[in-house]
Order: structure tokens, then C-alpha cells, then sequence
């Protein structure tokens, strides 16, 4: 049985896979053409915190391949999850569908959920732990948009140290010949023992200092809670905004990427400009989740 | 791409086009014959508030001609508001679905979520604003029912300040040919503002002197919180409740709508008279919406 | 039109006749062949009160059988409510579907709504009244796993006092020819009334003096809110809890059962052996639920 709870589950090889199939979604997913491989196939959407566009995005997946969905919205899940341990919903849950994805608030949640699963199991997030749907997609959107992935440069831009998101990316971009520059403030840089791991070209920089050279500009919010006051907290994020003038000096064809929502890390002015392509990467969580699900249930 | 959120966009041929096509699908409402139209296609409800009757209504207009829908719950479009704004939620979503169906409760959030999409956007209710598949599903039941709507003399009976139903049907009625009468206790007459934009054959009367005459008498819900005291929010709901001595009354012919959740305006005696024509025109519901949907998507 | 109310509105060959049927399902329930005939038909699940496993269950029955689903959930149901009669919600609901599975936490609301509904109602627990689907499974489990009902010996333990679950399954028992063992604490036992009502083959006794000669151990939970102080509890709740060492007593090819969720009435430990049935028997759910849609829709 075939489960997905972390990108580091997979090599570059098998994630390149991911990615080819679901180039060839692409055109289901825009409602073009109608597929129906996932015919009597049902995924169980089991979210125990939300996580809307996550859960729609799987949701559209499934049912333009044909398939079909069962929902357990957060209120279900806690409420079964009072009743019984985790375990027990999933074998339960396992006889009502052929394959889960999971959201869960803690770390590790979906890899016990697979250990109990007799259908393949999902991470569709849990707690600080991984987000592999997330990074198939953010991968998709950079050899998409700007024709591959070996040979880019990529700041990672914002929250560094507890973005879950970026923390599945940053391994995922390791295993390509990136180049990766980590813009953040102090509070927020990424963890040092998470950054000795990693074995790649990846350099602490300033947003001033590569703005007109990166291809790739991924922003993740700065949340108010992590600092101790809110003047603070926005002086922070006005020096880490992309405006427009900022968005000006990038290159022609670079692109600029948020997993959303957006509060205001991004100004408005730059949706209509080219570099914007994070309305374009909510829109490939579907081909690649449909990549992701064909791969597990078929 | 079009769009529906204000029945005063349609002219009455487009009304009239809608009705006809309605008519079409009547037998596919009722699940006697099965239409698969909307295959491959996803109508996304997008419920800022709840409106379960309407949600599902749409839910199964799109089910019963083989489309497929994705449920966002009020719990749900309310987290999403709270992280982003409608833009972007608009602009999200869109990537999900081929179709929105939009309720809110502000004015103007239909239109406003119609300028941002890149989907068709129907109108499902939005604030005091408009609720256009309501009036036309309104329209489809006098003609039905009656064989007509031209010539018909049409009583509008309750909260006629505040029911959005009310006003979106009354522009509606006076493109046709009726006699509209206005009954209501004076604290919710009709705006004046309101009565001086129509044109129409309009006259504010007592139910006493119209009811052997009328053809249609709606009903609308007086609510309780309009009033200064209970003491006489009793008196005046008592004065306007339909009973089955009222309804005895009318003509044979005639017909008691009600836009539902009906509290006891309508006496429950009255259910099982032949004017009582509320549960069919809930059921018309599905046919109109039919309409609407293929219209928009097809 | 054919409703499901009480397991007591059916005879012994009626329930056979279902039995029968949903053997003929369950390849399907497993996801292994694919059927259509409930192509069209759409099943409202109307929640009053959370029951996320049966919703998911008759979910997955209609889906797998090429039907649809219109959830409308407990939040949805009770603001319904509010609004109006469950009589009038009923028949609202009827027009948007081809058959009601409702669950209520009042007794009595199923047949309720079964005179007010035009379309087949299917009653999916209310209160301490009826929960015949389930009831169902249970007798499909039985026969299934031991290959009859007739001839076996059943022991209902734990809390035969509040049990809904137990009260419909031993009417059900007492139309076969079963040996009924009631093991329970004292402030839990079948109610007197209720025993005297029965005609069967019934004893009260130890759990000790039967487990070696059981076929079915059927255990309930027992709930902490049903005794005075948590000391007592606990002293009762462990000397009814079935433990591994418990189970390598019984025969076999005996069997437990439990309706789920299970919070410590049964060990952990005892799930890998082969006694425990009680994740296969949320399963059957399936097939049964799949029979029974199938007689009152088609």
C-alpha cells in the first residue's frame, strides 16, 4: 500500500514522476476535458483542524477525475476523536472509502494514522510536521512557470522558522541543483539545526541584495504572535512586504509565489503584474493532487 | 462570462427564456427521468451565512443533472474571510470549480465577488441586497400554477420594509402585467423611496377588500425583533396570519405562496387546502436553478 | 412508499430477505466491482445530532452505488429547526431528494417525519428509540461470521439499561432461535418491563459462567455518567472489561462485537485476535445500508 506523509519519503526521481503525471492532468483540472480513471472511487477528506482550500482543492481532484468524497469537517473529527482514540476512527473511517488525507494539529498524526489505515493515507498537513501535497505543488508551480528546476535561484522570503511549508520545500529544492537564499528577520530565520542538515548551495541574504537576480520569490506570511509588540511586528513586516516597486526590479520572466492565503505580505498593485503566479499555484494544487491520488488508489 | 446577481440585469425575455427552460427540466427535478448535462462540472456553494434550504436546493439542481458540487460551509467561508479578503478568496476558489453560487450577508458582496472571479457567479442571496434565483423561482411558480403571469392581480402580504424577497419580486412582477397589491401593517409598509421608482399598477390595500379577488396571495414572515414589545408584535402578526377561514375565501383557483421557513403565518390548517402552493414552490426551486446553472455553465 | 423506522415494523423473512441483499453487496461495499443502480438518486442525510459514523457509512453505501448525497449537518438541522416545524422541514426536504436518512435525539421523531415526508424515510437513530440499521448490520454480522443466527448462543454485556443499540438487537434476537445470556452490573440491567415483553430464550447470568460457551460476546459501553461517584465506576467498568486474557477463553471460532466507538471496554490487546469483529462489523454497515437504500429507493 502506497501512503504519502513526507516529501522526504520520495527521491528526486519519484517526485519528478509526480510532477510529469501531473502535467498531463493539467488539462482535467482546468475542466476541459473530462477523465473518469477515479470512477467509484471515494477519498475521505478526515480534517481535524481546517484548512478550506486545502480540503477543496483535493476535493475538486477527485471529482474531476470522476471520483468521489467524503467529508469529516473539523467539528465531526473532534467530536470522534473524544469518543475514541485515533487509531479506532481510522480503521473505522479505512472501511467507509479507498483513501484518506488527513489534516491533523499534531506532528506525526498522519503517519500513525497510515500505520492504522487499511487505505492509503494522505498528510495533508499535520502540526509542524510535514505538508507533502503542498511542496509536489510548489515544485510543479517553479518547473511550470519558469521551464524547470535545476539551475533556479529561489528566496525563500518571510517566516522561516515555523513555516511548516517552508520547511517541506527547502529539503524538496535540496535535492535539485538550486540556489537558495533565506531572507527573513532575526526572529524568524530558519532553525540553525535545520539548516545544518541540509546539504545544498543555500545562503543567508537581504531581499536588497538579490531582488533583481532570483527567479523565484517565495513570500509566507510574519504573524503578529510571534512578536512582543505590535510596533515591532509592524515595522517587521513593512520591511519584508513585495510592493510593486519591489516586484519592478525582478527579472522579466522571475515569478513570485505564496501558499495563501495572503494577508498583506504581498501588496495588491502586484496581482496584475506578471511576476504574481500565487492565484496560478492554488490552481495547480489540483493536477498535482490528482497525481498524488491516481498514484495511491489506482 | 456571465454572471447572475440582480434580477434587474434580466429584461423580461431573458425572464421568460428562464422560465421556458425551467419548464424543461421539471421532469428531472422530480428524479423521473435522469439528464447528465453537467457531468464533469462543480458548482462551488459558497455560504457566508447559512441558507440551508437554498444551499441544498442548488446542491440538488446541479446532483440531479449528473454535476457535481463543493460545499463551503458558513464555519469555513467565515475562517477563510477572517485570514483573507473576499478578492482572494474569490480568485481561490475559482481555481475549484466551475461555477460559484454566493450567499453573504452584505450588500453588494455578489457583485463585488463577480468582478474578482473567473468563474460564473450566481447570486444566492447577499445582504438587503438581492436573491434573484428566489424571485425567479417566484415567477415560475404563478406561471405554473396559473398558467400566466400577465393579468394576474398578486397580493403581497406581511413585511414588505424589509423582506429582500419582497423587493426583488415586486421589480420583477412589474415588468409583467399584474395588479399588485400591497397589504402590511404600517411600521413595514413598502419604502416610500422604493414605491415612487416602479411603475406599475400598485395599490396599497387591506387584505379584507382583495382577498375573494386576488390570484396570488405571498406571504412573508413578520418578525418579532421589528417590534417595540411583544404585546404588539401578537396583535399585528394575528392580523395578518393566513388561516384556513381566509383562505376558504379566495377564489378556486387561487394560490398562497410563501418564500419558507414559514412560523405560523400561514395556519398549518391551511397545508392541506388546495390554495396552499408553498412546499411545490420550494420544489420549483429545482427546476429554476437547473436553468440558471446550464444557463451560466453550458 | 416504503419507509425503515423500527426494526419491529419487519418480520423474520423480511429481515432475511435484507440480509440476503446486502450479501449481494458487498463485493461492491468493498470497492472491488463497481454498480450504478442508484444512478440519479439522491439521499438526504438530515443530522440532528452527530452521528459521524452512521453519516459516513450511508454515505459511502449511496456513492459506491452510483447514487449521491445531500448532507445537511447538525449546525444546518437545528437552525432549521428553529426556524420551523420539523414537519415543514421534512417536507422541504423531500423535494430535494429521493429518500431521508434522519437522525434525531428525540424518540419518535423518525415516524414523524415519515407522515410528513413524500419521499421514503430511513430512521438512522432517534433517541432512546430506534436505530434498526444498525440492528440490522449486527443480525448480517452474526450470520456472516458464524454462518447463522439461528442456534447461536449471544451474550449482551455492559450497560443493557440505556443501550439503544441492545434494546433493538434483542427484539431482533428473539425472532430467531437464539440463546440470549444479559450480563450486566445491577444499576444497568435490561429494564424489567422490557423483559417481561420478550419471548425467548433469555437468562441473566455472570460473564465467568458463560464465556467458554458463547458465540457472541456483544459488548456496550458502560458510561461514567451513569453512576454516583467515579470510584464505583471504575470498580465496575473493569470487571466487565473483555481483556485479551478474557477473549483466549472464549471458543474459537467465537466473536466480538461492539458498536463502536469503543473507549476501554474492550483492550487494545484483544484487537489483533481473531476473535474481534467489531472493525469488520462497522464494514457490513455497507452492504447492509446498501440493501436497505436500494428497497426503499428503487
Amino acid at each position: 500500500m502506497k501512503h504519502l506523509i513526507s516529501i522526504e519519503d520520495l527521491n528526486k526521481s519519484e517526485i519528478i514522476k509526480i510532477l510529469d503525471k501531473s502535467e498531463e492532468f493539467e488539462y482535467v483540472a482546468l475542466g476541459k476535458k473530462s477523465l473518469d480513471i477515479l470512477r467509484g472511487k471515494i477519498l475521505a477528506n478526515l480534517f481535524f483542524e481546517p484548512s478550506t482550500r486545502t480540503r477543496i482543492s483535493f476535493e475538486c481532484a477527485m471529482k474531476r477525475l470522476g471520483g468521489d468524497v467524503i467529508n469529516v469537517s473539523t467539528q465531526e473529527a473532534s467530536s470522534m476523536a473524544k469518543g475514541e482514540t485515533l487509531a479506532d476512527t481510522i480503521r473505522v473511517v479505512s472501511n467507509y472509502c479507498d483513501a484518506i488525507a488527513i489534516r491533523h494539529p499534531l506532528e506525526g498524526a498522519a503517519r500513525f494514522a497510515a500505520e492504522n489505515a487499511t487505505v492509503p493515507v494522505i498528510n495533508a498537513g499535520d502540526g509542524a510536521g510535514q505538508h507533502p501535497t503542498q511542496t509536489l505543488l510548489d515544485l510543479y508551480t517553479i518547473r511550470k512557470e519558469l521551464g524547470k528546476i535545476d539551475g533556479t535561484k529561489i528566496a525563500l522570503v518571510g517566516d522561516l522558522k515555523y513555516s511548516r511549508t517552508i520547511h517541506s520545500l527547502i529539503k524538496a529544492l535540496t535535492l535539485f541543483k538550486t540556489k537558495i537564499y533565506l531572507v527573513s528577520p532575526e526572529a524568524l530565520e530558519l532553525p540553525k539545526e535545520f539548516l545544518e542538515e541540509l546539504s545544498g548551495n543555500i545562503e543567508k541574504t537581504k531581499l536588497e541584495d538579490i531582488i533583481e537576480e532570483v527567479d523565484v520569490i517565495y513570500v509566507t506570511r510574519i504573524q503578529k504572535e510571534r512578536f512582543p509588540d505590535e510596533e515591532e511586528y509592524r515595522k517587521v513586516a513593512k520591511s519584508y512586504r513585495i510592493t510593486a516597486e519591489i516586484a519592478r526590479r525582478m527579472k522579466e520572466e522571475a515569478i513570485i509565489l505564496h501558499p495563501l492565503p495572503r494577508v498583506d505580505e504581498i501588496s495588491v498593485e502586484v496581482d496584475s503584474m506578471k511576476q504574481a503566479r500565487y492565484f496560478k499555484q492554488a490552481f495547480y494544487g489540483v493536477p498535482v493532487r490528482m497525481a498524488i491520488l491516481t498514484e495511491v488508489m489506482l
